[in-house]
């Protein structure tokens, strides 16, 4: 699996952005160890999901390409499939919820491609993406569950690790387990001693407790705060690359997200959305000392506008 | 006046972060030139006001140290006062308007520091700094009003120079004018053909009015968005820098204060003040093109739990 996250790195040069990794006395103050932030909030788009969007879309067969793709997602995998169609000229139709950030739908809009809109806890997103498969042939962009999504995001760890060298632990957020399942393969890869571990919302903590039983466990509408970590269940193809190459799982609460995205606002001066903040949450969990720590930011687009009402309880 | 800024370029190696130069093909599409942002909102304390204020409280004797410092600021030059004095081990008095950002007020007090609150409307802050250094002996560290901040705040323009070479224009927003002075100095010598442009909320344009009339102006109490920016007028060392070196300047409305900032929030990822986004307000009213355009982001300190209600209205 090493070498496709190798192959999708060589498709993504130039296309995707090396994104930078940042350091923070503060923040190795605070915990004892030395943090390095990996800043996919900068990718384009926002957020990591391009990379595993534009590696699959285009690895399509010209036929493929005619007739067009479809994704569903709670935002950053739409906007991820939207700009990588933008820029291949293909044209491309998004399932999204109701409730997705404006600042994702209006994105999407932007980027040219056309958005179904439908109700998280009535209908199903993968029943209405195959109705229109049936239609219009289609192709499917998965959200996580397919390896060269998966080969994409991996890429992530991949060039986080060629930057900063040696990690001891390495903290990546978990919703469908597309980023966490190539990180992990890179991580091992390239560090074999390194610790991956998943970093999930206690409110939607259903990939923690697969791990941990072994068995795909499923939360039915889970509501975190972190929105693109709402995803029911870890998928079919991910599942197992977690078992293999994932260390642990730390669960982290609504408050603690909203404090570590407080912290990386207020004093690292970088917009982070919640689902990218969730991994950082984590590290007063992490009771060691001394270390390298690695942490992926996993994206930034969250509505600004509403962005303070996150913060009104914070206490730091 | 150029050799002060290497001076103080000196004191603050090591000390001050060389700050990052941000591009985005975004902006460049926008305004049809490439635009090369300095970020001094990462800078330490999250504002170029570090660099004066340590460049000063570093020449100081050993007596004056002793003594101990006062400022008064709207909270940068608090912040950035307090923090020096942390650094150095010198005990420091700040006088900070009521209205002052909270996320200000905090961080002055977690460096350590004693505030006194004034009204803005109604008290003058340097009689109360005045009749304190009277009582105990503090040395005055001014805003912007002396050679050693203002060879302190240079070095932004310095390095940025240092950093990305030929610049035909450099933006740098003005308040009291203590950065554009030693940026105009710094980009002068540096590049004799760069055009120094001076930007002001159009709500305290004090300066610009200065340097059109070539008169001292003051506008009483002038209440932008802008907050680091509303003061009253230039000081008298300065505005004869600022008569001398810079070439012209531009006024900003509210609005495009606030799109700048939704722009940098939003695409960019970065956290910037409302004064430290208004020389890229001024980017849809420079009318050239192709030109290399570089813009200094001042600063990053601003209450993110009330940002969005800066947002509510603005249409991009």
């Amino acid at each position: 699996m090493y070498e496709k996250i190798t192959e999708a790195a060589n498709r993504l040069d130039g296309i995707a952005h090396k994104t930078p990794v940042l350091t923070s006395t503060l923040l190795n103050e605070l915990t004892g160890n030395s943090i390095f932030l990996k800043c996919e909030n900068f990718q384009r788009m926002g957020a990591f999901k391009f990379r595993g969007a534009y590696n699959t879309v285009s690895s399509l067969s010209q036929e493929a390409r005619r007739k067009g793709v479809i994704a569903y997602s709670s935002g950053n995998h739409a906007m991820a499939t939207a700009l990588t169609c933008k820029i291949l000229a293909i044209p491309a139709t998004v399932v999204m919820p109701e409730d997705a950030p404006r600042v994702k739908t209006d994105a999407v809009e932007d980027y040219g491609a056309t958005i179904i809109k439908y109700n998280r806890s009535t209908e199903s997103r993968e029943e209405i993406a195959q109705e229109l498969i049936d239609k219009y042939g289609y192709t499917l962009i998965p959200p996580f569950d397919a390896e060269s999504i998966i080969a994409g995001q991996g890429t992530v760890a991949q060039e986080f690790i060629e930057e900063v060298g040696k990690l001891d632990y390495l903290l990546v957020p978990c919703g469908g387990g597309g980023l966490i399942s190539g990180c992990a393969v890179a991580a091992k890869h390239l560090l074999p001693e390194c610790k991956v571990i998943g970093v999930e919302p206690a409110l939607s903590d259903d990939a923690a407790k697969s791990f941990k039983t072994g068995e795909l466990q499923t939360i039915k509408t889970p509501n975190s705060v972190a929105d693109g970590l709402n995803t029911p269940s870890l998928g079919k193809i991910t599942f197992p690359f977690i078992k293999e190459h994932v260390d642990d799982f730390i669960t982290v609460s609504e408050e603690e997200i909203k404090t570590a995205m407080y912290l990386l606002w207020t004093r690292l001066k970088i917009v982070v959305e919640p689902s990218g903040a969730v991994a950082l949450a984590a590290y007063r969990k992490l009771s060691v000392k001394g270390k390298r720590v690695g942490v992926v930011l996993s994206g930034g687009n969250v509505d600004v506008r509403k962005a303070g009402d996150l913060f009104k309880d914070i206490i730091v």
